[in-house]
């Protein structure tokens, strides 16, 4: 099965907006097992967009158009789809996609009127209905299926998954898990294993939490799909060791919430080159009350003094970025909060220089890290190895030879 | 003048990457005065990419690709393109370029090997020297002018400013201004201005700062685009008034820390719903250190007695999301910190609901600001917030009638 996407939209080609809905169709599309043989963006010209569908007419087995489906002239990309297959003497409004707008604009007769234009379809049609806006999406044609979805990609992905995924034909069942690996950076991750397996394919992704590896199964059942996939992350969980996070898909502070509740225990930070990243990244998350209550953000030397107590001689002998400091900034910290975890951090972010002091009842941690990073690269990253060092440590896991 | 632009890689069409370059080419074009006919995305698979270059090539003054300049097997950019412009027999080693590349990999004779593909050029094609990576960039043809660039986009982007952009014919001087508006929502910014305007055109923005508005001027010289601009920002800032916070692309954080240097003043925060946002933001520029010493995240009620001692009569009576328990929470930090600015927040972050207190010196402003927007959403509104806020009252602009 093969597909081409087309995204439309003046807006696109002038930069003012980055299509993102190609690449969230292009990675579902891979899921399905669905090949993607092109992506085009065109502006809002018919002429030009109906040559582009026109040639793919009939080649490809699929063709997704996002964008276009609005109520102005400028929006294009039905007519073009209605011209391409033929039909453009066969279209009628459809009845229940005019409840919703009617329902949709309530009160608002003219708003209707300007919208009816997104309720014609040709004869034939499958109308997905628009749960999040007001432009329905459809599906039309015979030797291809056009499939026209709206532009904004909160209403084209709800619609995707929940109104279009039925009716695509898929070669095989696909399964997906991403598997969160700790403190280990991008280079690093991806060299420790073998890449090449083709069912499950493992590949290695870094976001702004870190690295993972998103492992994909092919296969006609789902028991399977799940068979192949557990038995990759086996293989996975034996190559990282300790450094094996989370498989759930959970953000890290999710997983190091979850351990704090079960144990019924709080964590407090003092955070210097973080300056309040690691505190707020865990507020993040609903229920981080139950886990947090007090975090300082302590940037000064004056300050590390006057809250957390670090000594004048300390700092003047060897620096607020010292393992020496951010001892003194974590038992301080302990002190004054008696959280069970406590977790500090100092350093230079200009030198990507980092100190992470992580304290979890009587084990403690001091651990020092040097990025290659600009300033807030340097600060993410100290963010996220301050949580995969608590998360390891809370599991009683952490050796202090992990090769980082 | 019109332009192609093509991103080669399969990764784009599996959707693993988002292509990012064929967005900010775009953008850069749009500057220049040159109209971008179509965007296309090609695994790298040669035919293929042969057959939509030749049907590219002498119909556009320009034709752009990004991406498949590395060294192995399937980067396949530049034999593409020097088939299309029918050079495959007078291709040869530039010297400098490959001079480059070994002292790039100096040591390492076999990477040398590996890569000296990325230095075969046909002739007459301009190189342009990657300074951030291995493979270089080049201009050939006749036709119709092909431009290789590479494909991550921090060696794309600062090749195409620094190497490329004197080679592009522009058909007039066009500049820009991105004005910052503080404390107004997307719509509520938008629909105070006449959007209609041609030149300089006008566009509302929205990014993780809030809203701001593009002002773009076309003209024959640089004198005359930097009239029109101003004429236009004359009158954005007339409109916005006090909302007004910057015309200098500043980061707001950049504009509030200047505002504490120049005064020599210092800010502290305490945070309850956005639990180290302000702060962490502040940090976030370099230079903060001179500014920022101390800030508390006060999550819990508790902490909030115990560090700010606002009364336990006002937690009971009021709750923590109260004006009252904002000012005294505001007072509180005021007492420990005796910095010049005190920033703080309250709130129920899955309601939207959001109260800041802002102290600068005498002068003490508590407002609640309702938001329909999910938790993070919410937190983050709420530091943009505090940020404007913070800056108009510095500025002595603040009027409390400021509908928003």
């Amino acid at each position: 099965m093969k597909a081409q996407i087309f995204s439309v939209g003046t807006e696109i080609l002038l930069g003012n907006i980055t299509d993102t809905n190609s690449k969230f169709i292009g990675q579902k599309l891979t899921e399905y097992g669905i090949d993607v043989y092109k992506m085009v963006t065109i502006g809002d010209n018919f002429d030009r967009l109906f040559q582009a569908m026109k040639n793919a007419y009939g080649k490809v087995d699929y063709i997704f158009v996002t964008g276009g489906l609005g109520p102005t002239e400028d929006d294009i990309s039905k007519e073009v789809a209605i011209k391409v297959i033929g039909k453009e003497g066969q279209v009628e409004i459809d009845k229940k996609s005019k409840e919703r707008i009617e329902s949709y604009f309530s009160n608002n007769k003219k708003a209707v009127k300007v919208n009816l234009k997104q309720v014609k379809f040709p004869n034939g049609a499958i109308i997905l209905d628009n749960d999040k806006g007001t432009a329905p999406g459809c599906i039309m044609g015979d030797k291809t299926k056009i499939i026209l979805l709206p532009g904004p990609p909160r209403e084209m992905e709800y619609m995707f998954e929940n109104k279009l995924s039925s009716y695509l034909k898929k070669d095989a069942i696909i399964k997906s898990k991403n598997l969160r690996i700790g403190l280990l950076g991008e280079w690093d991750m991806a060299n420790r294993i073998d890449l090449s397996s083709t069912n499950p394919t493992i590949s290695p992704y870094f976001d702004n939490e870190g690295g993972f590896l998103r492992i994909t199964a092919k296969a006609k059942s789902e028991k399977e799909a799940d068979f192949l996939l557990n038995e990759k992350e086996k293989e996975v969980k034996n190559v990282f060791g300790n450094l094996f996070i989370s498989d759930d898909g959970l953000r890290k502070e999710e997983t190091l919430i979850n351990l704090l509740k079960e144990r019924n225990e709080k964590v407090s930070t003092c955070e210097s080159i973080t300056g309040g990243l690691i505190a707020s990244s865990i507020i993040d998350i609903s229920g981080a009350s139950e886990v947090i209550e007090e975090s300082y953000i302590t940037y000064s030397d004056k300050i590390k003094e006057k809250i957390l107590n670090v000594s004048r001689e300390t700092l003047d002998k060897y620096s607020a970025v010292s393992v020496e400091c951010a001892n003194e900034m974590i038992e301080g910290l302990y002190k004054i909060t008696n959280s069970s975890l406590c977790i500090g951090s100092t350093g230079y972010a200009h030198k990507g220089e980092v100190i992470l002091a992580i304290k979890y009842k009587n084990q403690k941690v001091i651990k020092k890290f040097q990025f290659s990073a600009d300033r807030n690269k340097a600060r993410l990253f100290a963010k996220n190895r301050a949580l995969d060092l608590a998360i390891i440590i809370m599991r009683g896991k952490y050796e202090d030879n992990i090769d980082i």
